[in-house]
């Protein structure tokens, strides 16, 4: 493993710093190549980095900043009013090079926003997009994207997606030649907007990439795919169903019909349910699987690693998704994508 | 109750009529009122209605016809070889007027574009829409639409179909001034798509209308709104996510990983769930609940009552659609949406 540096919103996400900065000295501790640059309060930071040795303080800088951006701010104030909060300065962190990756568990929509206008897309990028892993039932990870980020695309974009798509699967799923489909209301080639029916022609002509046809909703999570792709609309309210059906089911069988609602795309779809299963004890099978793994969305398609952290990540899902966000930098995602453009 | 004649086509579904007469006697035995057509293969059905009570039998009358709509046919391949099918034919004894609703558990696309066709919309109806109930959380259930009659809608379109789907949830669930919501990636008003967000001005400007504002995926079931309206598209893939995410949730709850795949948008969502769950009489609480009675869609906007079985349903699940297609013939849904149309 190289050395490198990530830059961390810490005042993102719900609980802000004191879920931040322990995953922060969590990820140092788990990585010793790796340094971290956090931005946010000093006053609310200082007390949590008390009695930390010097073997994780000398790789941890503080840059204060009074200025945060709201969850569910609208995005163009955010963007306007961006200047100084923790998130922005973040992410010019890594456009100074100061940083070679991000992470931030705030505002989806401004962290988007502000790192597309301040890394910029790929050249040949047209649209960067969201994209999450999801757990299968055969124990498998797929990753499905856009999931939010682009609500009406072209077939080019969907294209782009799956080139994507396919070459995050290839480094952080450890596939070869992954699996790639396409979300649509049937399997059959007439079925669909048009868009999605020429993404299926560009595709197929693409023997490079492993296009294997459309997946209905029903089969999202059964690992037919390792790439679901699909625009950031349909992709958003598929991601949502299944988090909101995973829930209710759940709460069906245990027979509390009380809901709460989440509104996250970044959640991770199975971790209440996991904990819920893992925490009840009776179903050993499913210790295997850890929830926080699920944390969090990257932005793919931008010339540096940016990691949207879910806004009500705990310690050991932010920690992941800093680790998730480190893995990327070494693997070079960026360039590999850039290459893959090059090469498809 | 008034009497009423439905036309059926007995060969549609994944049985046929080892399934659909029985459900016609059920359905014969349960209302008094109603007469049947029955359009399929007499060879099948003879034998099928031996032994009946002439109470049963002077209202039930075979038309013999030896040609299907196989269920995974190409649409227009469907159309042009549809005539003197046991779809088409039941589809023209309601536009001959000798019944006046039909139901099919038949291939959903030829049964929506021959009903176009042969029934023609209402008068001011773009579009007419798939609905169907979906059970909530709360006990309750709510209508959805459109369900994949309509891939790309206008907002006047969505705006017609939450029209029809509030008269609809008057009238099928008893509701008054039903809670309207459009299916959308937020609930800030500058999210989605246009066609989305002019729909939800259009909406708030009629105070007739019960609009509640939007709703994302993962309240679906949460009984939030009694309407949840969007495109064909995405109530397709959301319907079917939910779907299969709560059959693969159970199937982990089961420790059973392997899963079968079933495409049919008409599938009651929960069938399958509650299924189990009820036969492995653990949780009694669910034995209120029938999934049979979330057999089926409806399309609305026609002149006429048209029904659409799910292709796997058992004899109960049939019955619950003939008999929705009775009461819906006795409310008068479709002059209710034409008033309807005509007075918003």
């Amino acid at each position: 493993m190289n050395r490198l540096t990530l830059a961390l919103d810490v005042m993102g996400g719900d609980i802000g710093p004191r879920v931040t900065i322990p995953a922060s000295i969590k990820a140092l501790e788990n990585d010793p190549m790796l340094s971290l640059l956090l931005f946010g309060d000093s006053q609310q930071i200082a007390p949590l980095l008390e009695n930390l040795p010097s073997s994780i303080l000398e790789r941890l800088t503080v840059r204060h900043c009074s200025r945060t951006i709201a969850n569910h701010q609208d995005l163009s104030y955010a963007l306007r009013h961006s200047k100084g909060s923790s998130m922005r300065l973040a992410i010019e962190a890594v456009q100074k090079g100061e940083a070679q990756g991000c992470v931030s568990g705030g505002n989806t929509g401004a962290l988007m926003g502000l790192s597309k206008i301040l890394l910029q897309p790929l050249k040949g990028i047209e649209r960067p997009a969201l994209i999450s892993m999801i757990p299968t039932m055969t124990g498998e990870r797929s990753v499905m994207l856009d999931l939010g980020a682009n609500i009406d695309c072209s077939a080019e974009n969907l294209y782009q997606f799956a080139l994507m798509g396919s070459i995050f699967a290839e480094n952080q799923l450890g596939l070869v030649y992954p699996r790639i489909a396409l979300l649509n209301i049937g399997i059959e080639e007439i079925k669909g907007y048009k868009s999605i029916r020429d993404a299926s022609e560009m595709l197929k002509k693409n023997t490079a990439l492993n296009y294997i046809g459309f997946i209905e909703g029903d089969l999202l999570l059964n690992g037919k795919a390792d790439v679901i792709v699909n625009d950031g609309f349909v992709g958003n309210i598929a991601l949502k169903t299944l988090e909101g059906a995973a829930k209710n089911v759940v709460s069906l069988v245990k027979g509390n019909a009380t809901l709460q609602k989440t509104n996250h795309i970044c959640k991770p779809l199975f971790a209440w349910l996991v904990k819920k299963l893992f925490l009840k004890g009776s179903f050993t099978r499913l210790k295997q699987i850890n929830p926080d793994q699920y944390n969090g969305a990257s932005l793919v398609g931008l010339t540096a690693v940016v990691v949207k952290s879910h806004g009500g990540a705990n310690t050991d899902a932010f920690a992941y998704a800093i680790a998730d966000a480190a893995l990327q930098v070494r693997q070079q995602i960026p360039a590999k994508i850039l290459a893959g453009l090059e090469k498809y």
